[in-house]
């Protein structure tokens, strides 16, 4: 049963597994205690940093364990925004962080602090001129993502980084998905990561914070790994995660070359077996386990539940399988489409004959979630003709994502060419995927105009 | 190679290793995610915290996992104190709390909160009466341990539970200590625990926040946990922790009986076997399996070592063991000796021929460290007589723990009864040691005082 959502956690590497039951014997006690017990739980906290600190590129004693890699952008963030809090309060983000990140942001936003989002390109990329736009002088540090954690694309951190220092703005590199293909390149202040990404036990993550930079602690005083994190070391899930880091390193590029085949030919062959589908994220600059794409017409959460049935876990950045009914924050700064997202990231090891199994499953998949929403083949243009009113209105209010677009799609074949329609609707969804559709069928999208209930979003159309 | 310092932690129980190593292939996946292995991982979780809930005695809902016990405790300090602060910012704690409370109420002190400590009595008990005292309109919190970690010592919980009550201020129990032994008695209002304390692995706190107790995160937003644990969930060890946890309760009642008759033995023997010692905390409100004592004109790190290398792991509260070189705040706020401090807690399983072992070692042990010292038998009563002065006064400045209490047992002497012996000394210990040795001896303790160089501390000899 293939799974395909390593970007989320990825399932124990085996040299992980291997540490973790050695560890358990050797490394369950206090490594601050003096007898042998404890002084064997110090070798193995010493080796397990030196090996992160190695796979990380930085000196062992700017290395701390932390308990999961929100811990480590929490800790991150708020200790260089306090360390420098004499230079500003200002936070520069990408508007692609990871949710950690944004979250962070909002809470140094809501103690009075000052948060600029940088913005992003259809692909998801962020630009050093982006970056040195954003910088101020009252700058106190910059995050940026080494690679999205939703569509794969690699971000320029080495011509940010440079940009960051001509500044003499601190960067904060959020590693996540990254890490485990290779050190992130450039002169990064601090890097946070998480092992559950990389077959490591979930419980670590990793903040390195560079000599020089100015770090104070948020959190209560605590002994343990400089201060910087607190409570009982988590030795056996720490030497676990070391151990498989530098294991999955040493297969990396191979692996990473076998798996970008593969992601190649799901990018390729999936806009040939699905109408109306997007693939999202770089084409190149990307990482290499992972793509991204949107179906027109498409409930994502039905959708996922079909694949799921189908033996196939994938994730989803539609709005109908958030909490919130609210799309990705990822696919809204990239103004793509939405709607039957579908997240495919690839654990080491995937076979061919597994990827090729999933590009079998998903045509059918998608057309039966299509037949269920009632959709048939898009009204071919130039059916309306005589008679056709110039413009149209839909009363979409009160109907949740793909709705709107599927009524629209039906729609659009009632106006002439030239003609426009509007839809009225008040799912949050439509200013992201009634644009994106716009763009996919070649339709001009007018606008929106708040109304008393809802907003009109306005389409010509033009094929 | 016995290892007594189950209080600090407890090697891993047969069941966490177990269920660890089943949650390892089960419960790797996000539990919020919607495939397969994610409603696998949820189902783990959900049965994990029925049964920790069960275990705690409160419900499901009202508790939340976290990475640490320290966690639990900042966040449970933290997330009151915000959520009440209508009320005011009055903190209260017990003065021997573990310093996770202490360093959190030190953090509210830092951010303009107010800290009034509660103090104890010589077995480093609280009274009710004493919380009733420091409680005011304006307290927005008060914490207090279910049991002593250094001494032992049980406090008074529900007793103090319903002072709080009148008084309308929630109560937070830090039951670290305790839990694996049985439920908080008394209506707390929050809690928190650490699965390492009771044989599950490290990286697993417990919070439990009773419906209705105002709480109000104070970390950056995350959906998972109720919003009160930011950071992916560590499910194996959740799982394992709270297997765990049942497991050690279903034989608690049964160990508890058997550690105390060893507890006991301990604490009738040490003070036959070895001169010049002193057993701390209640002698008969405390946990089954913890016993602390101290041992005068002993030097705290030697005689750790000595026990490592004969076999025995224990810890220490004395001065010389800390980084800080003050002896610990326990053991100083119940006004009791701290030179040669030992803390015994043994281990589920330890047998009667372990801690016979111990007794046997330890005589020889505690005399080899005053030999070292250059300590001989005390000067016996009356061998000054005739031309001994009134009065002597000893320059111990520059000399550490033990020497000054050693100087002033080798010079008592050398006064006539009713004469003075006055120790200049900078050593912080001496405040804490020179009237515990007092007490023991049977001298009179006449007070401190300020000189240029150190402090003065007269002794009036007695006997």
């Amino acid at each position: 049963m293939p799974y395909f959502d390593t970007a989320s956690a990825a399932p124990l590497h085996p040299v992980a597994r291997q540490a973790l039951q050695a560890s358990l014997d050797e490394g369950w006690a206090d490594p601050a205690r003096l007898y042998r017990e404890g002084r064997r739980a110090r070798l193995l906290l010493d080796a397990a940093r030196e090996a992160a600190a190695e796979a990380v590129g930085c000196r062992a004693d700017e290395l701390v364990f932390t308990p999961s890699g929100t811990h480590a952008v929490h800790t991150g963030v708020a200790g260089v925004l306090a360390g420098r809090r004499r230079a500003g309060s200002r936070l520069v983000v990408s508007a692609v962080e990871h949710s950690s990140v944004l979250h962070a942001a909002q809470a140094h936003e809501s103690a009075g602090g000052r948060v600029t989002e940088v913005p992003v390109d259809r692909y998801g990329a962020v630009t050093a001129a982006g970056y040195a736009e954003a910088l101020s002088p009252s700058t106190a540090l910059a995050c940026l993502q080494s690679a999205n954690h939703e569509v794969g694309t690699v971000q320029p951190v080495a011509e940010v980084a440079v940009v960051c220092a001509e500044a003499g703005v601190p960067l904060l590199v959020d590693a996540a998905q990254s890490l485990p293909w290779g050190p992130v390149e450039g002169a990064w202040s601090v890097l946070a990561a998480s092992a559950h990404k990389w077959g490591g036990p979930p419980g670590v993550g990793l903040l390195a914070v560079r000599k020089g930079v100015r770090f104070s602690p948020r959190h209560p005083a605590d002994e343990r790994e400089s201060g910087r994190s607190p409570g009982f070391t988590n030795l056996p899930a720490i030497v676990a995660a070391a151990a498989s880091l530098r294991a999955v390193r040493a297969e990396a590029d191979a692996e990473a070359a076998r798996l970008r085949i593969l992601v190649d030919r799901i990018r390729r062959r999936v806009v040939r077996l699905v109408p109306d589908v997007e693939v999202v994220g770089h084409p190149e600059l990307r990482l290499p386990h992972l793509v991204t794409f949107s179906c027109l017409y498409v409930d994502g959460e039905i959708l996922l539940h079909e694949l799921d049935r189908a033996g196939y876990s994938v994730s989803s950045g539609s709005s109908c399988t958030s909490s919130t009914l609210t799309p990705s924050h990822v696919l809204r700064a990239m103004g793509v489409l939405s709607e039957g997202n579908v997240r495919v990231s690839l654990p080491l090891g995937t076979t061919a004959e597994e990827v090729n199994g999933f590009l079998e499953v998903l045509p059918g998949a998608v057309s039966g979630v299509r037949e269920r929403l009632g959709v048939t083949e898009p009204v071919p243009a130039g059916v309306a003709a005589g008679s056709a009113p110039e413009s149209l209105e839909l009363d979409a209010l009160g109907l949740r994502c793909p709705q709107p677009v599927i009524e629209l799609a039906a729609a659009i074949g009632r106006v002439p060419v030239g003609g426009t329609v509007t839809v009225v609707s008040d799912d949050e969804v439509a200013r992201l995927d009634i644009p994106a559709w716009c763009g996919m069928r070649g339709h001009a999208y007018l606008g929106e105009a708040e109304r008393e209930a809802g907003t009109a979003y306005t389409v010509r159309r033009l094929v």
